[in-house]
């Protein structure tokens, strides 16, 4: 999976018709030093991710593989909404600091 | 998935015996500031998507889980016609304001 | 699918038993301006495409969705004879004008 | 499969319902003359490995194929670690010489 | 599929368990003019390669369509010793001119 922040939203309504009802979200992926890079994704989402969050994307058949996914033209997929990013025993990311809602 | 623009089309008399009827478009991948990219991909369509309007592209296995398409030697399919893009609660793209067939 | 342009062939007997008997085509991609790209591809073909012809080139599993393909280890396949390309409005390629076989 | 470096790890408590209980590693890419790049991947571990260690990541469905791991929205996965890499007749590389968990 | 020339081997005891008895090849792609690329891949073996051959290499799904590959976490495979190959009729590369195992 790469990490990602969530930037936006893409709306489409003439689209493949399985694809009624799925929220796509635009975002964009993040290197291991924690900056945005130009790169991004149009993805899937079915864990509700907000915009600013940091979010885990995965590509391919990997965004088809959960029930009622399968007949779905989707290559990628919001899988999880990042808490802690570590490296080298470092804390890279933490939602609680840089992400705020309210 | 990726924003493309539709660019123009490819014909292929001679091809698998599998794609007769199907339509290829070449599209021509847009960044996350709405600015046209060198690549491109030809992807099969079945929203009737037309020159320069902005479409999802989904690519791999995507392109061929919808009913009918499995046994169809496609790599990538438009999948939807975007109607807004919005990034950081900015409208980058309307297709009522930039997309006049008329 | 990507265009890609023919440019010779790849010779091996000691290969994939499910491979006998397959084609393999040295294939030159080429963006979208036509002109030919460092990266190619080898590729099995179904359509028998010959040297200089413009074809369609699908990846991924693509390459095996045909019927008598599944088992074949095969990662890229030409699946069509290029006629024209069409970008803008303007014909990018014909090859009735640039490919004369004899 | 690519050769990469185990450099730490990834915590979301809010994922998709199948995820639960895989741990994510933040795995970065090492080039064929053992130098770390700036791609990485997050990536399932099946095979318990620990930061600093070299590991073999396989991508797309193979992160998918293993008894149990079918559903599971992954497209990377730790499949083994790294003994010895040999390249020209030299060692590149030797988990005895370079890693020492104690 | 890539070409790409045998430069060593990749030995991990602790793997996944269906990865047992699996030989790592690490191969360097090379480009359409015969050189050496940055590029590489650890890929699996069933023709019995060695190093300094030229091989053909296929990717993906690819890597697990033969016979007893299905539930091994691979993602490349080498297909393919070379014997020749030739681009615009003209020889590029020759597994008897350039190789010799003695």
């Amino acid at each position: 999976m790469q990490i990602a922040k969530v930037r936006g939203t893409v709306v489409s309504t003439h689209k493949s018709r399985s694809l009624t009802g799925v929220k796509f979200l635009l975002v964009q992926y993040i290197n291991a030093e924690g900056e945005l890079m130009p790169k991004y994704e149009v993805a899937g989402d079915t864990v509700g991710a907000g915009v600013n969050e940091w979010v885990l994307v995965s590509r391919g058949g990997a965004a088809r593989v959960e029930s009622g996914q399968g007949e779905k033209p989707l290559d990628a997929m919001v899988v999880g909404i990042i808490d802690t990013i570590n490296v080298d025993n470092r804390l890279l990311y933490s939602k609680k600091d840089e992400y705020r809602p309210n």
